[in-house]
């Protein structure tokens, strides 16, 4: 940036980990004056009061907005709705709004929907950063340091308004990425939403064994690695499930027919051809670590 | 043990990660005089005669089992009846012989077809420790230390020689538990076999996309930790599975009926079914975590 970013109001809303960790990075950038809060949950707002994430706190999304630089819609995506049909007609002529969904496609229907007059200042966006933890509580500067952070602009985005968007999640430390929505949907499908219906399967299909309670007591720990990401929360994945339906079911289908080959090898006693398919897996498996690291 | 552990000779058939560990744990404990290696590769046992793991080398396990106090039986299981039927004619009546195989029914069929004389002498084991590197320069002492080692003593195993690699395992750090070889297959298809059959699978079927190469560095650290396993030894799992098939395809099938129910519920766009059934999962996980962290 030749210009050192300065947003003068920031607004908030969902003050959990996703959103309160962005406002931590710029305010420790200095890039940030106000901080106001919006949620729905007054002890968490405010935890995020006192612990310096947000400067000011609101319950009502339409009058916090007002005379925003920047507005990051953090919450739940299944709110985004209501959320955008409440601030739009409070949005100034120059605020940036920006999100933190999970998924693209759906989050721009909603903004053509109901941020109709500021759709050339809402600048789509992914920050590829999260744990199993949640609330203000959970929020720390350094989230997004190193992290990607996908844009999905909108053909009719106004440049100023994407400049504005990177260079927030820049300073936050983040690798700022482009991708088209539908792009963006169908890796995330295969690289996270799959995984995750892989992971919450897996534990319910040991769960439901009779002797599912010692069960997990004998496992290396391979098992654990296997199934962390079935800890995270079954409102948002149930959510994004959903709101990437058709490129999570494509994932989906194709996971099943390679899993239905190796049921088919392994029935047949087929040992030779059952470690050609385990090699090639360590071997595409070994590809993407190695990138992945150097990256660090 | 109310006498101290003194194994005088042990032979060690396969210094690899498992073996190697093993004699590195008694010598740690000063529970054992001479150690004798057996394996097919000359470097692999230079290494471990330079890392003072073992004191003797030898290629023919034959002679090498002579006058022994204990023989572990640390190889691929692809090797046990050709091992198993070479010593048998060496074994003195006191030289006791346990295994470190992942699974017992098959290691205990080859054991009444090749053993047949030292069957009472012969004790199946399977410790349950391990990590993704191998061979003799990976071994190291506390491998086995707070670890799960299941004994699947057989009806014919004399008491004393149950004592034996009870103690040898104990001295070793591990927690020693005995289960019948069925159980102990069913259980472990269920928290090894299956979950690594799950990560090799869907390592592949994104491994088979167009846009593979770039895909892995779209994660935020979820899928690497769910696919980890998927970097284990291909020829070591295959074996497994065709060892362990009829309770591996049992698991299986389970599991692509919770896939197949969970794919239905997104189909159909049931937000709150889908929600509940990775409730269902979380909670599971949070049940087994408690009592493994408690553990240490």
């Amino acid at each position: 940036m030749a210009k050192r970013l300065r947003i003068e109001k920031l607004v908030v809303i969902g003050v959990g980990l996703i959103g309160g960790s962005f406002a931590l990075a710029l305010k420790r950038e200095r890039a940030v004056g106000l901080v106001v809060g919006v949620g729905r949950t007054r002890a968490n707002l405010a935890a995020a009061l006192d612990l310096g994430i947000i400067d000011e706190a609101a319950a009502d999304p339409a009058l916090a907005v007002a005379r925003a630089d920047l507005v990051l819609l953090a919450m739940p995506v299944g709110q985004m709705p209501a959320v955008m049909r409440r601030i739009a007609p409070h949005l100034a002529p120059e605020t940036v709004v920006t999100d933190a969904g999970s998924t693209k496609r759906d989050v721009i229907a909603y903004a053509r929907r109901y941020l109709r007059r500021s759709l050339a200042r809402f600048v789509p966006a992914h920050p590829v950063a999260g744990t199993e933890r949640s609330g203000a509580a959970a929020a720390w500067p350094g989230l997004y340091r190193g992290r990607n952070v996908v844009l999905a602009p909108l053909p009719e985005n106004a440049p100023a308004a994407v400049r504005l968007a990177r260079a927030a999640w820049q300073a936050c430390g983040a690798r700022v990425l482009t991708l088209a929505a539908r792009e963006h949907d169908a890796i995330f499908a295969a690289v996270s939403h799959l995984p995750h219906v892989v992971a919450y399967a897996l534990v319910n299909s040991l769960a439901r064994r009779r002797d599912a309670p010692g069960l997990f007591g004998f496992s290396a720990g391979g098992l654990r690695d296997t199934v962390r990401i079935a800890g995270s929360s079954p409102e948002m994945w149930a959510d994004i499930c959903m709101a990437n339906r058709d490129l999570v079911l494509a994932c989906l289908a194709r996971y099943q027919a390679e899993l239905e080959r190796t049921r088919a090898l392994i029935a047949r006693g087929e040992a030779a051809a059952l470690r050609r398919l385990f090699e090639r897996a360590r071997a595409a498996r070994e590809r993407w670590l190695v990138p992945a690291d150097r990256r660090g």
